[in-house]
C-alpha cells in the first residue's frame, strides 16, 4: 500500500505570480489525508455519517519550490501521532518526475461531535490510522 | 439606499494570466446579493436560521474587461424577478474610478427547506426583495 | 477516445448548506476542457508557452442535483463551436454511478495574445478542437 | 494608525461542517498584510510594478474558535521581523464584537525578483515595515 496521491495543479490554483497560491497547499494536504484514510478503510465521509468530525486545529507549511499550472504533484501522507482526541498528519509534496521537494507541512486535527465538542477518536479509527500500510 | 457594494480583488483571486480567475465573479455576485438583502432588512443568515435556504439554480456571467489584484470593483445588484419559489438577481460589476463595465451576469435562486425541498418564499422576504430601495 | 473526466468533490468545495458551492462548477468545467484539449494533442499549457491564451468571455451553468463531499463526478465536454477567435465548450456533469444529471453549462473562450489582444486561433488548434475524438 | 482590518465571512468560505474552511485563514492573513503595508505607504501592487515580489515561504495557523458565514472578523497584523531578504508577519484574528480569539498565525515571506531569484528587500520597504504605526 502506497501513501502517495497524485494531483495536477488547476488553473485557478495559480496566482498572478505564475505559481500555485500558497493557501492551496492545505487543500493538497487534505487530498493526501483523505486518501490515506480511505486506503485504510476509514473513509472520512463515513466517519461524518457516524457523527464523528475531524477539525483542523493547527496547520503549517514550508514552501520549497515553485510549481505552476498543469504540473503533476505527488503528496505523501504519514500519520505522525494518534492521541485520544487529536491526530497529526505529516505531508511531503514532490514532483513525481524528478522527486524534487515542493513543500512539506503538517496538520493537527481534533475529533469532535456534531455540535463541536471534543470526543475520543473511535477505537477503530485509531487502529486504522496507526496501520503502517 | 444604494445597491452598490465595493470589494477589492484579493491576490489569490488572480490566476497566472494576471487577471481575476473567472469563477470568482460568482463570488462577487454573491457579495452584491448579500448586501442587497441586508439593506432591505433581510439578512440571509437570519433566513437560514429560520430554515429558509436559497440555492443557486442558474448562473451566468459575461466578462467585459480584465481586472487584477488590488483593483477596486463596485457590484450593482438588482432583483429582476420575484416568483413564488424563485428569485432572479442581475449584477453589474464596474470600476468605480472610471465607471467602465467589467462584467455582468445573473443568478436564479430557488427557495428550499433544510432538506432541499422547494418551498414558497416567505411573504416578508418577497416584499423586501421587491422593495426598489 | 472518451471525453469524460472524473473528479471527486473536495471538502473545501462544499459550503455550509452541505453541497458543492456553485462557483466550483466552473472549475469542474475547466477540468473537462483541459483534458478534452490534452487528449487531442493540444495541451493548454503548451499553447500558453507559444503565446496563445484562451480567456473566458461567457460562462453559464444550470444546477440540477445536489452533490456533496467525496461524491464522484464525471464531466463530459464537447466543443460546440470553433470560430476564428472564439470557441464554445459545452459541459455535462453526471454521477457516474447512476448517470444522473448534476449540472450542465457552457463557456465561450476568446483567443488572445500575451497582452490581451484578440488573435486568431492557430490553425492547428482549430483542427484539434474540431476533432470528434 | 490601527493595524486592524475587518472582513466578513463569505458563504463559499464555509464548508459543510458549517464553519470557515481552514485554508481561507491564509487569505485573511493576506488581507491583513496587504492593508498593513498600504497604511505604511507600501502598496504591494506598487512593489510588484517595480519588480519586487514577496513569496510566502512558511505559513502557520492555530485555530481557536469556530466562525461561520456572515460573521465579522478583525485581523490584527504585526511585522515580527524584517531581515535582508525575509520578513515575518504575525496575525491575530478576533471577533470584534467580543474580542474573542478566533485564530492566530504567522507567515514568512521572501523577497524575489521577477524570475524568482532572492533579492534584498528595498531599503524603503524595510523602513516602512519597521514603522510601528
Amino acid at each position: 500500500m502506497t501513501d502517495l496521491v497524485e494531483t495536477r495543479v488547476r488553473y485557478g490554483e495559480t496566482d498572478r505570480m505564475g505559481a500555485v497560491y500558497h493557501a492551496h497547499y492545505l487543500v493538497y494536504f487534505e487530498l493526501g489525508r483523505t486518501e490515506f484514510m480511505r486506503r485504510r478503510g476509514l473513509a472520512y465521509s463515513d466517519l461524518e455519517r457516524e457523527g464523528v468530525f475531524l477539525v483542523v486545529t493547527e496547520a503549517e507549511c514550508r514552501y520549497r519550490e515553485r510549481v505552476t499550472y498543469d504540473d503533476l504533484l505527488s503528496i505523501e501522507t504519514l500519520c505522525g501521532e494518534v492521541g485520544r482526541v487529536r491526530v497529526r498528519f505529516d505531508y511531503t509534496v514532490r514532483r513525481p518526475s524528478t522527486g524534487r521537494l515542493v513543500a512539506e507541512g503538517r496538520t493537527v486535527l481534533a475529533c469532535v461531535d456534531a455540535s463541536g465538542r471534543p470526543k475520543a477518536l473511535p477505537e477503530r479509527a485509531r487502529e486504522c490510522l496507526r496501520n503502517r500500510g
